[in-house]
């Protein structure tokens, strides 16, 4: 097969065989198909698409090109949950004891946040001691006796993928359907779980800006999945505004810790409840939505979720003590009340300002090798259609530096709008896609 | 300015400015901007186009990437002419020589033969002695004595358009208006000429199939060359046949020098009197293409072109002995009489099948580093629309070995058509664009 052939097929708008997508990503991985050769298709494929089985064989060949998790020691059904991030989004860190709580093995691999999108593997880190570099046999053994592991990415899954995504970040292709949906997949799919839920966000704090492409994105992604023969279940989410109260490592550790003992925002509990619903579905754990929501639930109520947690957290050398008295947790020196200078309805409260002003406090990273701050964020954040008086507080900012809380002082100025009509508030939950 | 949002800006549609290419074009040449990045914009130009400014700005800036021929120490009108290559197109041998007896420079930099599209250089080396390789002072000299040279390159002439060319071979971003229309004239205007009239083929043998796609690639270059000040004429002309009666290289040198001693073909002798007579406008060395012809017809007919073209061998250290007596070129041990297996018209004589006949003869090179055969080709070729007896010879094979012969045979077998009715002939002069 000749390489340039394959960018003049797919530039023309066919479709590429299974064994052309092979070896095309062999040739990549191994480097006899250079760079240019990789960009000029990676752009054709931004022009023409490409077709689900095409996207599937991608993925496949991008999977193969490292190690597979062998998750085969472990008995019970596997399953994991990704989301295409957003501000505020801690359900990992609650979903995962909570849906080990119904007998489902939660091997979860996650990865650390970049530019304004938090990330989960930075939040455990928060917590003192907590490893997330367990080799893969001490990962499975957590999941096996616990039923649940957050760790990040030891082994070389997916290194095809890898190379791929940073070409495509200095290449102009990073916004296209097919390459964000088998990069996604590739990596996920090598950790050997049975079923997967997606949360796809839509709005100013997502990737996905608009519901249209956020459902594209989902279609695609589920599509992969079940031609990979896995269970797979998207749902529709809301980034218009942070999810929860909080945003930073420490602070969303807290929240999380709150929500776990019963005292969790509605919205991030709605959000957690659905995707480990939707779990317990693919695990047939449950007939319907309502009685897999019931059984959920009740393992929140009883604290079974919060014990799960405390278990997974010893269990990786984290110190429980900072668990069980959150006042431990890193905490910044400034904590300033981010006023509210009229009286109405929060009508916007964006979820990339409040990123980015957790941003310019160093709670997340400009560049992959940036030192993130665990203390800093943002606490008791309203929501869209909250009413406030002149003076109250609409947030928090938790800041080790004076200059970097004004930094994100001037970028929340421009994300909030009090209005004196009641807004519509966006619909956190919406489509699934199965 | 940072790479990848140049390839963006493109890849969305919008126009690059001056200052966005030339950051470019010197950073791929000096190496800062690597090939990938240059193969994702390649294939986003292809995709999106770009408006005459920008392709003016890209002609521009690969051209002052390298070298530029003074010419200034030569006084007179100095103009040149480019065809996008077919199959028998010797026009260059004869124009040359007929220009310069108008008082016209023609400062020749051409190229060597690259799959079925035979090259000037190699017709020229097929006249022992003839050096193509000349020092540009020695070029000068040539042109200002004789009037008129023909040579290779030899200066590091818009080395970026050279990379990129390479670079697009292998990425699928070829077929492109604006990076043809860039790549011929960064090369072209780094002559330093006055004037330059484009011969724009369209047909099965040419690089444009179709006379639309020959009309916007001819209308691209022209605007270019005139935004950069060069006065631009082109002509469309037909290459679903090969134009005159021979292809290859020995073979088109008697053909030249038949043509400038009075008896060429009538399509050879039309397509040389057009381009040369448009050369004479630009030059204003007439009033109008009537008045232009009886000019050239006239240093044709008194032997004073043919006179032009031996001082111009002579000059280049060619024996103009094999000019007077032509018997003495390289001569092939084999002539086969390909002869009609019907009575007819003929109604096709593909130009792009005798050019690949011409390739299985050795007469070309199917990779840059290939060596030809001078002595090989086909002479004798019909025209569409001339009748033939059954048994009669449509053309003659020259080879140098059976088997490719045999090979030359079977892609004729598959380009040659004779029909009971007859057939329209094309129009071998197409419109002229200014």
């Amino acid at each position: 097969m000749i390489p340039q052939w394959i960018i003049e097929k797919k530039r023309d708008g066919h479709a590429l065989s299974d064994e052309e997508i092979k070896f095309w990503i062999k040739g990549y991985t191994d480097g006899s198909i250079p760079d240019y050769q990789m960009a000029a298709l990676a752009m054709a494929i931004y022009f023409k698409g490409m077709e689900l089985p095409e996207i599937s064989a991608l993925t496949d060949a991008m999977m193969n090109s490292g190690s597979i998790v062998d998750t085969s020691s472990i008995g019970r059904y596997k399953a994991d949950k990704h989301s295409t991030g957003g501000i505020g989004d801690k359900v990992s860190l609650i979903l995962a004891p909570l849906v080990a709580c119904c007998g489902i093995a939660i091997p979860m691999i996650s990865g650390r946040g970049l530019g304004i999108t938090g990330g989960t593997l930075d939040k455990m880190e928060s917590i003192s001691g907590y490893r997330t570099d367990l080799s893969i046999p001490e990962f499975l053994k957590v999941v096996d006796k616990c039923g649940c592991s957050i760790i990040g990415q030891t082994l070389d899954l997916a290194p095809a993928d890898k190379k791929l995504y940073a070409l495509r970040d200095v290449t102009g292709t990073v916004p296209s359907i097919p390459l964000i949906s088998a990069s996604i997949m590739s990596k996920k799919l090598a950790e050997g779980m049975n079923g997967l839920v997606l949360d796809i966000k839509h709005g100013n704090g997502a990737f996905m800006q608009t519901q249209e492409d956020a459902e594209a994105l989902a279609k695609t992604m589920v599509g992969i999945g079940k031609n990979m023969g896995k269970g797979m279940t998207a749902v529709l989410t809301d980034m218009n505004q942070p999810l929860g109260r909080t945003a930073g490592n420490a602070l969303e550790v807290v929240e999380t810790i709150e929500a776990l003992q019963g005292n969790g925002a509605p919205d991030l509990i709605e959000v957690t409840l659905t995707l480990s619903a939707q779990m317990l579905l693919l695990a047939e754990k449950a007939d319907n939505l309502n009685e897999a929501i019931t059984i959920l639930q009740d393992h929140l109520d009883s604290g079974r979720a919060f014990e799960k947690f405390l278990q997974m957290i010893e269990m990786h050398g984290g110190d429980t003590k900072v668990i069980n008295n959150p006042q431990l947790l890193p905490k910044a020196n400034i904590t300033h009340k981010y006023l509210a200078t009229q009286t109405g309805y929060i009508s916007q409260i964006s979820a990339e300002k409040v990123g980015r002003a957790c941003l310019e406090l160093d709670a997340g990273r400009r560049a992959v090798t940036d030192k993130i701050d665990y203390a800093v964020g943002i606490s008791d954040i309203h929501k869209i259609g909250d009413t406030v008086t002149h003076g109250d507080t609409i947030m928090t900012i938790h800041a080790n530096n004076q200059q970097k809380l004004e930094m994100a002082i001037k970028e929340l100025d421009t994300g909030i709008i009090i209005s004196e009509e009641k807004p519509t508030t966006p619909t956190l939950i919406g489509k699934t896609i199965k």
